[in-house]
């Protein structure tokens, strides 16, 4: 299902949730390395991870976070299930949407409207404004909403992206259609297991951590050996486990890198306690934020101190400290 | 669109995600109070909502957690934005699955499944297993998986509460579908905001609270407020406020009642530093799990102190404290 | 043994460490209504907490922590192990000692110096210094080591408060002799439990606290209960039991008022945990330091959450928080 | 000064305050390595410490706690302020003291009282209760008290160790008249610096830790570095640093041994953020108590989770954690 651009061997492919006009393909468009590359469009999160782990794609790019739906459930889920995946880049992509249908239609003509459901639920205010008796069919995708109008679908219209216009011959009802003018979709670009890459001074740490079942308090032990090496987390969600009721796991990005000393004895710390933590990696921030700290968290810092440690093992008489 | 039983108007109503045979009318029907009364079955959680607050509905049952997929968004995010509702009970509903079709379909004509998002994702090992070139349809509830089927949908077959085969006249391919035998969900019984229920010594607090945006660390202050209490929480969920990436509320459980001072003690301690915290209510657990702490955070001990407190602003003589 | 001070019975007592001329007495001289009044030296601090007790003096100005040695062991002790005093003033007092001699002497003729242990530690530099091969005898006071100069003491010289020459035909050998210029002591004023004070805005609240023995971790749950009200702590200090090695009790000086609402709450936390917890007082500090804080920990802040609980516990709409 | 057991150049000398007699000689004696030894006797703690510093002796026994007094101030503020000084052994004596006097004393003629301001204050209520009328006179230590009733003292009698009586001709005029029969003195041997001693499973590790000044929570944040290791203090005590009120060092015992790596972890958290830390010495405990820990705190829980930050910085794909 690989699209026209896949025109050599040599070219590496990256995966991503299809077809050609979803926010995916947009959080693609922005990977440098990507360009003139092979994209491959797939289905689902779990294909495109599939690609990645057998091989089949050199990358993939799946949504992990939308500003009004939350973490991405489904990916989250898969990251924290699927072995043998690195978190190597991070994109943010606007969220908009559009009412699209077939060629004639006009706005009075919609009672029922095609829509994946996360975008119909962030339409809901402006279609309930507009179109107060519509009805709703789900989608599969937010491009499939759309493409279903030219295949016998029973619906009007659709809420599309923007981009929508470039690739089926719709006519457009209404723009900005969506609730959150602000809403943006943050994506992810994961490859392999590989080395971890350098730090850049902006970057972020990704961490899936399992609990320990049987005490209280651990979610609060948790955040304190962050909080004790002065990490801060820029997310932490709550993902059950899924095996009984009440048994969670926390989906956790921390700003910093795992080369920098702070993160790495943080990390060590999580590690020693959870039943199970899954590095997912660490990569540059799509915001470009500088990460600060208190000097006391620095690099020289902590190597200082373990030099000072060693030395009083060692009998060596303590210097000015 | 109320159902046969609503034949009196001195009869109370609850509202329920319908149609006759879902999850949610399991719930219901778990509700003492409820039996012999009208139920109204709506489409959504807002609808059911919406019955409370307008007066319309006494009550209404709505899931809130689900041992897969965890807790409900949608149901979450209208508790945080629909006031005026307080939660009153809770009951538990295993979940379970069957594979059904039109009468005379076997398993191995199966290709295109209808099913709602939740449930495939519930059943989705067994399906890859069994039927591993089957497609998906979208469906917006599990008993509209079923009844689509003989409304002119392309599907085959579909994913169904067990208790289908009372409703519909189905072929039943397959039973106990779903991934997980353990799987289970957790309801509550809403209404409009009443005064708190006594304490049984087994009760639940829930609660939607919000941190404040421009500190770190407030997460750990938070959890802070109920363990220098004593105060268990068994459910601790974020949940995007919608308006940025990185905004959150927290959708908590804690063990014990408001009427427990303890509890009291460390809402009063969130109340202050959250810009908004919602009580959803004290009530009955689900589970009947008596709670116990250690007897520094008993009632009396709270009373005691308190007492102790006003004697030394009066300047009473210190008796052994 | 009151002094030439104490010619009327209407007037009010104070005790204070004598004779005259020690620095207790210049702290007395800063107690604003004790000018005029009976001035009665007593020998040790528990004769002066006796008088209180007792009803033979109204108040009494003990020396309770020293910027170069310390908390002052014996107050500390006797106000953990004597009920019914509370602290209603705070002063300071720098700290200078001067070297003295019998009329006559030179400071080349010294070779045993007289001196409480106490201010001999403080001298200990400039002596080591001056005077290499002198011999020290310890005094009971700062004055008795000038005094017994003319009492047969085999010493040639004293250490001594630079006001001693105001009391003794002494010849001043050397002044500044103490090893920190700015050596400062702290003295409380002391009377029988009275009702506390109102606020001066500018307060301190002292306590004794005996953690729980049987549990580790308890020193860092009492600190909780003060950082999660925003309370800070001036000075926290170990004493022993005295019963067992390893059992401690805390002298604490809280900033605020217990009539501030976040220092009675952190105070009451403290209580529910501790087997004993003794109130000092609430008073105007020394230093004037007017105490701020978060507006999340103002009074308004604590009346505003207990008002929203008690509407929510009895089922008031909730209007916005 | 040395005694008559100071016979051989080859052999090694022991600092003790002396003279003979004295409740640190009763210490020295626990020492196996110093019998045989050369025992050298000193005034104070200061120049027992100047004996190891300078090399004049190989170890001293000196006091630095006590279950009436608490922690020795001499003792601490020398440790903090003399560099080069590290602690082996630590050693447990019980305190019991008499009341003798010159042969031919009985108790009724006994006004004056001779002792060390430590002794008296630990036997104040059996004075006041059998002698209510005595005064006190200090002196410098235990064995001075009883030795000066030989040299002109005004005193009648003395407050004493009990095996006073084997070094003086005294008349035993009362046997345990300590207020505490439960009270016992800490002893350590201190060495120059070496390095440190093997863990028996039975250890202690000393250090004393300067608090940032400018930072309210400090102390928290230092009890955290600690109780997120899983690591035990049985002493915490305030020093005052001399500078200004209010500017504290602790002094810290802690459970384990510098070479357990949650200690070693600990100690490097706590010297990241102190301005000063000293590391006095990891030694076998006196009271021969087996240090256990949560398995999450183990060693090879600690090399198991350096591994594995090693192994996924490098890119090996992840085991099963």
């Amino acid at each position: 299902m690989s699209d026209s651009r896949d025109n050599s061997a040599a070219r590496r492919t990256y995966s991503y949730l299809g077809p050609a006009g979803t926010f995916t393909e947009a959080a693609l468009a922005q990977v440098p390395e990507a360009v003139g590359q092979n994209w491959h469009s797939v289905n689902n999160v779990g294909e495109a991870l599939d690609d990645v782990v057998s091989g089949r794609s050199d990358a993939a790019v799946i949504a992990i976070e939308n500003s009004v739906e939350g973490g991405v459930s489904a990916t989250q889920d898969a990251l924290a299930n699927i072995p043998g995946i690195r978190i190597v880049g991070e994109y943010l992509v606007p969220v908009n949407f559009v009412l699209v249908a077939r060629p004639g239609t006009t706005l009075d003509q919609v009672r029922v409207v095609n829509a994946h459901p996360v975008a119909y639920g962030q339409c809901h205010l402006w279609l309930d404004a507009t179109l107060p008796s519509h009805e709703h069919i789900p989608a599969s995708s937010n491009v499939a909403a759309a493409s279903t109008l030219f295949n016998g679908s029973i619906a009007d219209a659709a809420i599309a992206p923007p981009n929508i216009v470039h690739h089926y011959d719709v006519e457009l009802l209404a723009e900005n259609v969506g609730d959150n003018p602000n809403a943006v979709t943050r994506f992810v670009l994961v490859s392999r297991t590989v080395p971890v890459q350098g730090r850049t001074g902006s970057d972020k740490t990704s961490l899936i951590v399992e609990l320990p079942s049987d005490e209280s308090g651990t979610l609060l032990s948790m955040l304190e050996q962050f909080s004790t090496r002065g990490v801060n987390l820029s997310l932490i969600q709550s993902r059950p486990i899924g095996d009984a009721l009440g048994r969670y796991r926390f989906v956790i990005d921390a700003d910093g890198h795992i080369l920098d000393e702070r993160v790495a004895d943080a990390v060590l710390g999580v590690k020693r306690f959870s039943p199970n933590v899954i590095f997912l990696g660490s990569y540059p921030r799509a915001d470009k934020l500088q990460i600060t700290h208190e000097n006391r968290y620095s690099n020289e810092v902590f190597v200082e101190a373990r030099d000072w440690l060693r030395g009083l093992i060692a009998g060596e008489p303590e210097t000015d400290s």
